[in-house]
């Protein structure tokens, strides 16, 4: 099919899908004559994809990139799949591991991340050490030292807990399709609107308890 | 004290200082002469809940204003300051409650908004029709119906068992502070500094996991 029955069936606009060809978000397609390609379900598959990615996920065009260039290389491991759609929808920290940066004078911050690697160690966790997701707990825990509100850290237990069970609903659910293509695109889509799901979830789940918990209270 | 003592006791720079007093973020100091104004102890304690609000958080300067206004008014429930502070961290969805909005025309949309709404209740959650969190659900419905990836809402009664064990923890830390002032901060802190911590145990335990699961096994 040519570029307006694309933008016809996905509903994306023509513009936007030139964009994304330009970007390198979606591969090009077959040149039938010097100013026309054709495209095939490939492309209406990767553009539905794109919209998850970038409207529901909201991750940037160079995350998306990233993700995409991953998904299409064949010889990766799923592990490294997962990292790198791990790594696009981690916001980005202070850049701890950067000599340049500020925080690397900051003996506060040096004590964050020891008091955050030893909570991982704790738990039994075995992680790449200094990764984003390392650097975001010693933020968190910087954060909460300097409000002198440790005590909301007593939540971790339960948030580990939960996250324990969710990451092997998650790789259950990866592992059931046979095919290494809808593993890939379950672990990225897992992953990426995996987040938005469960701060959906929570919402919903605050908003009921809240009600039960102080609305009925106050009102009586 | 004067406002340069403020920042080198917050860390924060006078200009960003005075641009959140601009702002409205931050209660004006009391004035001792028409161009000198004095600053307290509870304007260093609010110069540290912006901090963890905008950059750990990354709520917006609006959203940030709307949460700390809240915080202020001596009259408002914790339900309602729980809601306020839930929907500064919700991100931006589909306008779906507004006739303009192309999405009311489709369809699918209207389908997957039904889709939500009978999911909550079967759950049995009591929450306001059509808010954001709905809204939010019936896009990640939509999103993956297009994807003819329905297979992955399989996973939705583990997210929301963990997330109504979640909710329950973190009221009852907000029920354990005896102050009203406590009580609001760690209402605000546990909904906009939760979603950064459960997003970062997510990433660690999926880490460990997918190492157990696939690292070994492909490498051997």
């Amino acid at each position: 099919m040519r570029v307006g029955e694309l933008s016809r069936r996905t509903g994306i606009p023509v513009p936007t899908i030139k964009y994304y060809l330009r970007e390198g978000l979606l591969p090009h397609g077959e040149l039938t004559c010097p100013n026309q390609a054709q495209y095939g379900e490939r492309h209406i598959r990767r553009l539905k994809l794109l919209r998850a990615l970038l409207e529901v996920g909201g991750l940037s065009i160079a995350a998306a990139r990233e993700v995409v260039a991953e998904v299409d290389a064949p010889e990766v491991s799923l592990h490294q799949t997962l990292g790198v759609a791990q790594r696009a929808v981690t916001p980005p920290c202070v850049a701890a591991d950067d000599p340049d940066d500020p925080a690397w004078a900051d003996p506060a911050w040096h004590e964050a991340i020891g008091a955050a690697d030893a909570w991982v160690a704790g738990r039994g966790w075995r992680v790449r050490k200094g990764g984003p997701a390392s650097a975001s707990l010693a933020q968190l825990i910087r954060t909460l030292s300097d409000l002198g509100r440790l005590d909301l850290l007593g939540i971790l237990d339960d948030y580990a807990a939960a996250a324990e069970r969710l990451a092997a609903a998650e790789l259950d659910l990866v592992g059931r399709r046979a095919d290494p293509d809808g593993q890939v695109e379950s672990a990225v889509l897992g992953t990426v609107l995996g987040d938005a799901l469960l701060a959906t979830m929570r919402r919903l789940a605050q908003e009921d308890a809240s009600r039960r918990a102080f609305a009925t209270r106050e009102a009586s």
